[in-house]
């Protein structure tokens, strides 16, 4: 039996300041810090160890994941990082404030944006230097992969092969394996895990910051599972 | 072209207390973040990015090259991390202070054990619980290979094999290499770089925190060699 931990990365500065984020590489808050360092004392604190850990190449994530390690004492731990965990590419909403793009577009089609499985947001131009293909990070991955925004089920999509080549094969071998992403990159994992149905999936509120726990039996379903406060 | 970057971690914890450190993993100290943190703004202001990161698997060296890595914004570069790379190994000193073991054994034995080549320093029992065999770190590496003691000589004849399988190929492909490590383990890539003698080698000093940049031609000779001032 191995055990799973998801968790979403702390309070970023765009959470604080409620803005589409996708895949802009902003910091964590001060308070995003602190949660990153409470998420790694209540793994110690309930014995919880890991022996291999997962992250996006998004800033906020790999803090996070940084923070957590060394209260964990594991920073000699091998970190794997894939593009395919990063958040869901918000498109040309990227940077907007959601409330200010609700009083522009109205409430309703924000949050068909934002809660529907198969809605894509406008997409980026493909010259808006908000493309993935102008930042460095992305710049060994094949281009026709890099998203100009994507639906909740794009993201899914694109993070389930990274999970049954990658992090599957870790606990398969009866090894612990640690995800630290995002809200809807860990969607796309729990509604995997879970067969959470496409209407109910974009709905479920994964709170930042606080480890998710899943006990997973040799064919990886969940016998158990359950989230530790922080 | 390809430029290699070496840095040793910043200041630890046993740095300033005078301490045999080796594989002892203990943190940096506040002024040791300081100096990784400078570090990285010398990297920038330079203009110098890299496309690969290497490090140890001791905390001191790990955290230097995260802080580094944000203040050049380049979180999301890979991290490679091996045992090769470690501190030499200090034996049965490790976790004595300097200057009392120069009382009890004699400064002259202290010097030989610190400035030889090929001198070992007092091996631990091998039920010494700071045998790395003990370390949760090293669980996956081949018990024979894990040291009770090294001179200098078999902390450079185990740091080799690990530029030449690893390193040596990204600047081979025209990348830029960081390695983030220590004293000895780097006394060990300089030597076999500039083809320092047995005798010289042991009295190389590298500061901590200070980048140290090679342009390496097409067979990894060093064509120009820098400091950069942090």
């Amino acid at each position: 039996m191995a055990k799973l931990i998801l968790i979403r990365h702390g309070q970023s500065q765009w959470n604080l300041e409620n803005r589409f984020t996708g895949w802009t590489d902003v910091p964590l808050t001060p308070l995003g810090e602190d949660e990153a360092l409470r998420a790694g004392k209540a793994l110690v604190k309930e014995g919880i160890v890991f022996d291999a850990a997962f992250t996006s190449l998004l800033s906020r994530a790999i803090k996070t994941l940084h923070i957590l390690q060394e209260a964990c004492s594991s920073c000699w731990i091998k970190e794997n990082r894939s593009w395919r965990l990063n958040e869901r590419h918000y498109g040309a909403l990227q940077g907007l404030n959601k409330d200010e793009t609700a009083e522009k577009y109205g409430a309703k089609q924000v949050k068909i944006w934002r809660r529907s499985y198969d809605v894509c947001p406008p997409a980026l131009n493909k010259d808006d230097k908000r493309n993935p293909r102008f930042d460095i990070k992305y710049k060994n991955i094949d281009p026709r992969a890099l998203p100009l925004g994507e639906s909740l089920k794009d993201a899914i999509f694109r993070v389930i092969p990274y999970w049954q080549d990658n992090i599957a094969p870790v606990l398969l071998s009866g090894r612990n394996a640690l995800v630290v992403a995002h809200g809807n990159s860990l969607r796309g994992l729990i509604k995997y895990l879970e067969g959470i149905s496409d209407d109910a999936i974009a709905n479920l509120e994964i709170p930042t910051g606080e480890p998710i726990i899943y006990d997973l039996d040799k064919s990886l379903n969940a016998v158990k599972s359950y989230k530790l406060q922080i």
